[in-house]
């Protein structure tokens, strides 16, 4: 079936908002933070240890998986639930950000019919169209797909961006329109950049092709600043339906899934939690702590005394540091254990707030000790 | 407490016998395989799953620890229990080995006070001595400590291992004399190389300085042959007593411990079920099997089908295929959980057929399979 969105409190305050999200595998509360398992695993972890973190939604990729091992050996897996032992809700995404990001130092070239490029592991020429990565995506079977967009840089001018948005719109309603799988929703995705008229009118025109659920694209790209991002926001949503889950993409510092819960985000995934912890680095209320520190080495407490995760109750910052600077990949799995969780529990802190109409306060509190 | 090994069977038709090692952390059945975590961890897996794979003894490396993160910081951690959150009994290894192995090719000086040599990690000059290395695993506060050996190639002639059997036997009893922990045993090291007499005549001495049980030692070095190895074991064990553990060192080859187990061994570790785990390898019944290869690309049953592991109760070869092919840490993790789970399968399956006087024949149609 295809996902379903429900409303049940808006925020007095602010435009947050705490709702539930339907899907194939069980329902949901949202706002929530969804893990990101690029290669049909979240680096280090079993789908075990991510149900244990309370993980809802997780993140496989289209463009990776597509390479390897190949959408037809998924298929004849049973899809992607049954090839990684995950019977929670999958989303994909289209590929698109991956063509443009992996390519980014490549020759590509973008053309009506889709995008050319070189593999990143092999630099076999390869051409992405919004058809073919619809078609991966219903083999892979995932409860959400994502519709193939550009994702341009945050540098491109108007004249590039206002042309990019019209290609990303007639890509849109091919994707739509070539897709087949009933169990599957699809979301439809805005882009604009900063310009506040490009995101309207992305906003509207992809409201138009009535999709599952939308994506705020094109946030997370290099060279983009904070204000960038929450503008980006601002300017897109107050386009998008309110019966609709709405999704930002690639983003996953604390202080930003804050700031896009706040302007009416429900949906958040990012990298960040796994590739943190594999430089040796935890999330925390008080900010980021780098375990490599010499002054954790007897430091015979867990990362934060009152985390609930399973790193936290059975290990304390000298073992992971000794882990860390050892090069022990225990250091980083323990730490993704932690960051996840982190992120996680962050969202469900949030929802509790918004219950109470007390999310803003909440933020701010947040906000302050983390920055400090 | 000192550990306390009791004989409870004799099997008939082999010296293999069947007991059980009562330890700090309570009393396991032998023979037993017992996994290493070099660095106070086994490489990518927890403690607790190590006790999901029944796991008794496990191994911690005393020259690594003392160059990271030292004795000290460990002992201020409550010992090596406490800092890696393992509450089942822990052995150590004195060092020696690795003062051979990792300055294999560097200048090292072995003298009567103990071994000058170089750091593997930043050269830094260093002298590990017996009682250095005694005082080390005291702080560390393992239940068995080894005593430091000299470790000659297994090319040494006869004159040299005659003066190393001497020297090691020295140092042996240097090492007992400065022990001091209570609730630590000791283990003294038979070597003698491929030489008959000098193994006789170093397991006679080693039990004369009275230890808490015996290990052989010098049959995992490079260059030594399945039949040195074996010829090393029927030297030493009709001259080690049998109401205590004898332990062959180093030695995790399948074969290798069905070999050990029948000439009247109790205790083994290896690095090879992690090591080849990275490399893709899995252990099974019918030999090693290597997941790279092409024809498990969509083979969607387990690595073996009656295997109780956690890997095998949830994931398909394909899918570890696809991890290790795609170079995700995850694929080394889950085949390290089969692999170690093998080795202590493989002897909890021996001490069943030693208990009913089956072993020989156990053994034979093992190894017929394993190595067709």
């Amino acid at each position: 079936m295809k996902i379903k969105y429900t409303l049940l409190k808006q925020d007095k305050n602010s435009n947050a908002r705490y709702g539930t999200l339907k899907t194939n595998y069980g329902t949901y509360e949202t706002p929530m933070f969804m893990p990101v398992g690029t290669l049909a695993n979240v680096k280090t972890l079993t789908t075990d240890e991510l149900k244990d973190m309370n993980s809802a939604v997780i993140l496989a990729n289209t463009y990776h998986l597509w390479l390897r091992p190949s959408e037809e050996v998924i298929a004849h897996a049973g899809g992607l639930h049954a090839f990684m032992n995950y019977d929670g809700p999958i989303l994909t995404d289209s590929g698109g950000f991956q063509v443009f990001s992996l390519a980014k130092n490549k020759k590509k070239d973008i053309v009506e019919e889709g995008v050319h490029f070189k593999s990143h592991l092999d630099g076999r020429k390869l051409l992405l169209t919004p058809e073919l990565s619809i078609q991966i995506q219903n083999k892979l079977d995932s409860d959400i797909a994502m519709s193939f967009d550009e994702c341009p840089p945050a540098s491109a001018d108007y004249t590039y961006m206002e042309n990019s948005v019209k290609r990303t719109l007639r890509w849109a309603k091919r994707g739509k329109d070539a897709h087949q799988n009933e169990r599957q929703s699809l979301f439809g995705i805005v882009q604009g950049g900063v310009f506040e008229d490009l995101r309207r009118y992305s906003a509207l025109e992809t409201v138009k092709l009535d999709f599952d659920g939308y994506s705020i694209g094109g946030v997370a790209n290099d060279g983009e600043s904070k204000e960038d991002m929450y503008h980006a926001i601002d300017y897109s949503i107050p386009y998008l339906p309110k019966d609709k889950p709405r999704y930002l993409m690639g983003v996953g510092e604390p202080v930003d899934i804050l700031e896009g819960i706040e302007r009416g985000i429900d949906m958040f995934d990012c990298v960040l939690p796994t590739r943190i912890a594999r430089h040796g680095n935890a999330f925390t209320k008080n900010g980021r702590m780098n375990l490599k520190n010499l002054k954790f080495k007897e430091d015979f407490t867990p990362i934060e005394e009152d985390c609930d995760c399973y790193t936290c109750k059975h290990y304390t910052k000298a073992y992971i540091r000794h882990l860390v600077v050892s090069g022990e990949t225990l250091g980083g799995r323990l730490l993704s254990i932690h960051n996840i969780r982190f992120l996680i529990r962050l969202t469900e802190e949030a929802r509790e707030a918004i219950k109470k109409d007390n999310f803003v306060n909440f933020k701010e509190k947040f906000i302050e000790q983390y920055t400090k």
